[in-house]
């Protein structure tokens, strides 16, 4: 629920467009073509989503000069260069917006802790010792803050997160509901029949405007830190095991799983629920589809895949008992021995020819 | 732990069964044949399970009439068409139910929230401004309902559970502990090297009669929003994208992630750890077999997978490296080619057989 | 952040090795070798460390008599059979204590509830009807213990953990954050096109110690118990679905998920992400590796796989299409084929021969 009016030129130059048309057209809102209504503007960033546009409500439409000429239909629009990067921008205007700081008096903050007065710490919040909180960060009920926590300025901590194991948060850095930061790695060495646990000494660190997703789990190292590097973004239901090294800009799609001191390069893409193993290094620029499994390590920049996609399931165990055949058919050699056939068969038939 | 205590003539009653035997028998719970004891009353729904019942300590049997007449050792029973359906029936009987109503002392209630006297919010729950809380709903101990979420009637949501994104939930809904409602989408437009957040402006709206597992995402939509139909019933540990709709009364096992704007159907099975690609669509009565990868829309009801199961390492291994060979042999020109070799070696053969 | 300081002479005694130099240098914690200062300690595990240990600044080296030898360039050591063991034990020292005991105020505690006084209760937990918490046990900030919750001594649940459905902790059991314990089995019985919920009745059983970690999901029984046995490691975001049993000691790695009612033997190794359909039974002592499939039961110890690794995107798209091809080409015929066209063809060439 947004209470916000802009006008339309307000909106314009806020995305740096042109405007046409009515210049105090009031804009509550952003909208899909196909559910806007006439307080809210929508975008159009392709020629296939024309048709969608003409039958559109939205009150104005952005678009670049030859979409709009297409669009007879309407009379108010923002002109850009770009209408996805204008949406962009625009929907950070719309958004609501937490204004309320301060220390809410149900949360439990440690003497020794410092906490910005611009800051703002929810209900049931509970703030170590020696914590600091800084400039603008908001951090949202019930959140755990253990001790010895550093939170710096501007960031966004939502709901249920646990932050612990003395980690290190930089700037601008968001992190969605019910994750926890900095628990215990899973260290634990084999004696005699047991699991012995190796306590965990190392830290996190988290550097400016990384984002994490809800229900994420990023482990603290064994001695030295587990490392997220500027500008590394992730989904949900995400695991980062101790020790793991994410480099600067790496996209991390939800359910991804990367396992123990694997160094991840920068501007790196893993789609969703892709597995990487321990001690690996994948270079920087490499992109991982859907559902990867990583066993080795990947030195080159490119586009790496694993899994077959879904078939109809009779097709599917047909291929599948095949697959298991595999193992015990020598495919390669196959190839050969139809070409060395081949040649005493061209062979046989010479002969034969020569003989008639 | 269960204080009720019920007369086999009840429990016929309210499963509409038959009763043989003592109808005053006292029974104090349901068990598995296995650890029955004479104050609990167990079911048996298939032949292969008589021998298990015939030495079952359970005072009471829930049995068909052709069960029954196998069943000499046993005195009381209740008769009917389909046992396993009887005891999911009883199973509500002899759940410890809550009976509490009345907002705990330690909750924070926004002064414009608008929560029902049979309502019943834990103990630190948070409750935001203009949100809404049905008749007999039961909201348990440190869940946060962030400004405008609206709850229906007799829902139930268990702890530390986040709902944001101003989601409206319907009626006699269940989401279980630590899941995540209505957190921002994963939307991000990268530009120059860095990725940018798009603020994510839509809701969740969830149907009546859902039902959401323990530590789950469910993402709020970025303009429209992400929509789980009535009778939807999702496990734990999954994932739903931002904008993801799902059709009524389909079922999504534990681990499933399904990405943004992709569409299910009605009446569709999703097994364990399924990924279906984003903006897709997958028609209605869907079946997909566990770990199935979904990368294509799917238009045709019916069982799909993927995948090839576990097979001993030594054979799983000889297997992939055939996999990998695959990618360069050219196997349906393989059939070609021996398809056209034998018919050359039948034509010397003819020959040579003319030429005695 | 540790203020503890130990004597070389005090870890070497701890760890049962021998001390070679100054035996009153003062250590204030364990490092890696590439980042250890003059007053940490850090261990050499092989050969192949060495060159790194002898440019360490590390103040002292645990290593074997073999790699002191090779050592030079270091006085002070703690010479033992077994570093890494050595390493893991002196992790102990060195991770800070949690040493408060008692409730805190702002904990609610029901008054039929019985708590060590040595153990900890942590701000805004909420601890239901007749639970129970054993000596020295710590819970830490808003987790919630539901009625009937018996919890041993020694444990450890940090925050956010729910743990219900009357859930049984034994000893020393360790619980990371946000981890939900007992919460409803997705049990539902498919009835005229909706889904019933069948309530569930039965508990989970957790032995001494066990180790879970963050973001997992331990559902409870339908009417048997859900058992871990002793000495299971569980790492974050697992799934154990309803009246699933793992056995003892065996070791359960991020993001696997186990389907209702199986059962999983002693001293196995699930490696991360597998998954495990339901009513299966693995034998003792059996390894999956990362991301298996397993959907028959596994009665011989062993390794086993499934999958097929990240191949570059293009080699992999051909493969793709053979395996989707495999289903319909009879790979064990085409051996045969060749080997009686191999024979024909040789039978034509005698022939040929003969007739020269």
């Amino acid at each position: 629920m947004s209470y916000q009016h802009y006008r339309l030129e307000e909106l314009a130059r806020l995305v740096q467009g042109e405007l046409v048309g009515q210049a105090d057209l009031c804009l509550q809102g952003l909208a899909s073509l196909e559910l806007a209504e006439p307080q809210h503007i929508a975008f159009v960033n392709a020629d296939k989503y024309v048709e969608q546009a003409k039958v559109s409500k939205a009150g104005a439409l952005i678009v670049t000069p030859e979409l709009q000429q297409q669009l007879d239909t309407h009379q108010n629009f923002i002109v850009v260069a770009n209408p996805y990067l204008a949406f962009a921008i625009l929907t950070h205007v719309f958004e609501r917006k937490h204004t309320q700081t301060g220390i809410e008096s149900t949360a439990q903050i440690h003497p020794s802790a410092i906490i910005s007065e611009s800051a703002y710490i929810g209900h049931y919040v509970v703030v170590g010792e020696n914590c600091v909180v800084g400039d603008k960060t908001i951090i949202q009920s019930h959140s755990k803050i253990d001790d010895f926590v550093e939170i710096g300025k501007e960031c966004f901590i939502d709901s249920h997160v646990t932050i612990t194991g003395e980690a290190k948060i930089a700037d601008r850095v968001r992190i969605h509901a019910n994750t926890v930061i900095g628990s215990e790695g899973f260290g634990f060495a084999p004696y005699q029949g047991k699991w012995h646990r190796i306590a965990q000494l190392g830290s996190v660190q988290i550097g400016n405007d990384v984002r994490i997703g809800s229900n994420c789990s990023i482990d603290r190292g064994a001695l030295d830190d587990t490392i997220l590097e500027h500008g590394v973004i992730i989904d949900n239901l995400v695991q980062i095991a101790h020790n793991v090294k994410v480099g600067a800009n790496t996209a991390i799609a939800a359910k991804c799983g990367i396992a123990g001191s694997t160094i991840i390069g920068k501007n790196c893409i893993l789609a969703g629920a892709c597995g990487v193993s321990g001690h690996l290094s994948i270079a920087d620029n490499v992109t991982l589809t859907g559902m990867s499994m990583v066993t080795k390590s990947i030195s080159e920049p490119g586009t790496y895949s694993s899994g077959t996609g879904a078939l109809p399931n009779a097709q599917w165990k047909r291929a599948v008992i095949r697959f298991r055949q595999l193992a015990d058919v020598p495919l390669t050699q196959l190839q050969k021995r139809l070409d060395h056939m081949q040649t005493q068969i061209e062979s046989l038939e010479s002969t034969l020819k020569l003989r008639k």
